[in-house]
């Protein structure tokens, strides 16, 4: 006999969109749903009357740790931020202080319905930890900068990131996967991308970047390759079907074209696209030519938070301001890239409900004033809810929020320590 | 002995921004702020220990009965939105509904912190009625539409609005004052647009009205008067200095610096321009030219809530979107366009915590794992909290929520009633 888990009263979000009463019946070992409508009791039972169960969110591009400098600095142009606020912030990062962050992350996504999420950051192995404890599901990986590095160095930090990918590409009984990746297309060299690339190849390991997020940053691409950052990125290996790559915010119709062929992943991230002044990406065009769009919320520090319902909203929002079309990007797409999107970028089988998909759901309680009436529940997802509406989260079968309670975490002591490490690293870094 | 209130054991958001540990005091008779800081007890407590004490938000453009039309159609152009869909649902409105949507809306904007706000609808009584129960401040008004109307019907309706406003210009206590309010500038003809201003002027009371929220409305006047719309407002008598219009997404250089010389208030309401595809509101260059600007969630059916929270975090984040520097309209911008902007254009002596003003007030818990750490309590009010952080909310010295609880309504109630009449509404309009 397996170990069930139904997620019983409440209705349930299908993938196409339709809503109908039912329950979602879920073999615990398996990390599986088996059953979806009138399922049998389950060994264990969560109430999610007055509730919408939806596929657990998908964050798909996040440095999680950097929730240590939310509000450390604000209202900067991308540039400066990173030079003068979080670069010299991060360079006096002690022993801890990323674990401490990832926590308050890892909690605040799972108290948000999030399920699932990318990170590039550093220090990887800590960051594995905290997610392991935390239960939910993550693509992880080392992010290489060459700029201003020697030869040694660059190829030190490239070795890193691959043999982080290497060592954590099952972790956690399947939970954790790994990708190499490489900051973005101007702050790692080239010979360093050909040659890496390929041994991520080799490693059997896709490969998540940052790419055209700034006018400033397409430039120098094109001036000296002569070609449009997302040809530059195709010319040295990149682009293989399970890549992806973060905002593509300035990307032209031939690049989005390269992107449908091509079939990797674009992650819009609306929050820190807006925050840092980089603009609106294509989104709508994207998603015609056949481009796999999931959401993210970027770093803490340009956001502030990591609550993908924000995304979604910003995605919908976002989506009519740059076509200036009332229908572009309409709910239905914005909470398919939040879910199903994402899990395609990231490759997991998950963000949709259906019998032999992963056990990752958020159970978002429908019976608060602002999400009545109820005319159209995906819409109240795109417009209205946020991730405080959320009441229960199952990320692989298992429960990691209860009634608002995060149970893999104490959650006052991850936020007294994430408090106390934030507070010393701005005195060291002299705010 | 006067009945007093403190606020006891958080931190105070001032005037200037700065935040500090302090109570505040309220006298509640006269429903104003009588100390800050170290002040002795009050007859009664509210406990903001690990909160921030800040003014309570003000919603400058509302529709607050629409709640009951909350996600009935989404992602359609304005015109065809109005004429497809809310104007058929509107037409069916039965008695008691306007009531019923009405205590929603003002349920969903005493849990989000905001404690005055202005509104146009229909049946202003009814309003007035759930406005009066509710505890909150207003400046509420009937919207007058001439187009497509005989000049009896045409007048009628603008007698309407004027006698409205006569009659609710110092209602309840003093917290309801009114507005004569002209739908638009192109649903009210001119020949009643000068002679029911020039009324107005004479009642006493200010002018609320649209202007410029797309590019469709902004031509026929071009066309038709050869002038800006804003100009053509000033002719008709309009841009008092104490009038305000909604939106002005669509303003001149010219007509900005007409607002500024004329001190009329332009309301921001960013979701429903970007909602809608009107476009982004000039409002760095509003704030540049010395205009009082305030924010604004229009109407539920263009929101989808009415949460003051998002509409700054999106200021925000359009400032910086709509000029491309990311530190245009930066966090205290936003933050002083929800509070003390607001209750400048509605002409409340609110919207700031300081001896002699109105004792309104929203307490925001930010012992959440989103608002960890605290680098700058400003900068989460922009981008990290929403309403539902609000613990307790303050208007006129009583209080309308503690702990969470709604105390001038059945929340469940209010809830089920309105539930009940959308879905006949929706039915009833053929949906």
């Amino acid at each position: 006999m397996s170990d069930t888990l139904r997620v019983a009263g409440g209705a349930v979000l299908h993938p196409d969109f339709t809503v109908s009463d039912g329950d979602v019946l879920v073999d615990r070992d398996a990390g599986e749903i088996i059953a979806v409508g009138d399922t049998p009791a389950g060994d264990e039972t969560v109430d999610a009357a007055g509730c919408l169960v939806m596929p657990g969110l998908v964050n798909a591009h996040c440095h999680v740790a950097m929730t240590l400098l939310r509000g450390y600095a604000d209202d900067k142009q991308l540039d400066a931020w990173l030079q003068e606020d979080i670069w010299p912030a991060e360079a006096e990062l002690a022993d801890g202080d990323i674990r401490a962050g990832a926590r308050l992350g890892l909690v605040e996504m799972i108290r948000a319905g999030t399920t699932a999420f990318a990170d590039m950051y550093f220090e990887v192995p800590e960051v594995v930890d905290a997610i392991t404890e935390s239960g939910l599901r993550a693509r992880v990986g080392h992010g290489v900068v060459t700029v201003g590095k020697d030869d040694a160095d660059a190829v030190a930090d490239n070795e890193e990131a691959l043999s982080v990918a290497r060592e954590f590409n099952d972790a956690a009984d399947g939970r954790i996967t790994s990708a190499y990746m490489p900051h973005s297309l101007t702050t790692v060299g080239e010979e360093y991308l050909r040659e890496f690339v390929a041994a991520a190849r080799e490693a059997d390991v896709p490969v998540h970047f940052h790419a055209n997020e700034t006018e400033q940053e397409v430039e120098p691409i094109v001036d000296e390759h002569g070609s449009r950052p997302l040809e530059y990125a195709a010319d040295v290996g990149l682009l293989a079907e399970d890549d992806f790559l973060a905002h593509g915010v300035h990307t032209t119709a031939g690049e989005i074209e390269l992107l449908a062929e091509s079939g990797a992943s674009v992650v819009h991230c609306p929050a820190s696209n807006m925050k840092l002044a980089s603009g609106m990406a294509p989104v709508q065009a994207m998603r015609e030519a056949g481009v796999t769009v999931a959401l993210g919320t970027d770093g803490a520090a340009s956001n502030n938070d990591l609550d993908v319902f924000d995304e979604l909203r910003d995605a919908a929002m976002l989506g009519k301001l740059q076509t200036g079309a009332a229908d572009a990007v309409p709910a239905r797409a914005a909470v398919e890239m939040a879910t199903a999107g994402g899990a395609a970028a990231l490759g997991f089988d998950s963000g949709r409900i259906e019998v032999g998909a992963n056990a990752d759901l958020a159970v978002v309680d429908f019976d608060v004033p602002h999400l009545t009436p109820v005319h159209d529940h995906v819409s109240h997802l795109a417009y209205a809810a946020t991730g405080q509406d959320v009441r229960h989260t199952i990320c692989d079968g298992e429960v990691l929020m209860r009634d608002r309670e995060v149970l893999p975490f104490d959650e006052a002591a991850v936020r007294e320590q994430a408090a106390q490490r934030a507070s010393e690293l701005a005195a060291r870094a002299g705010e």
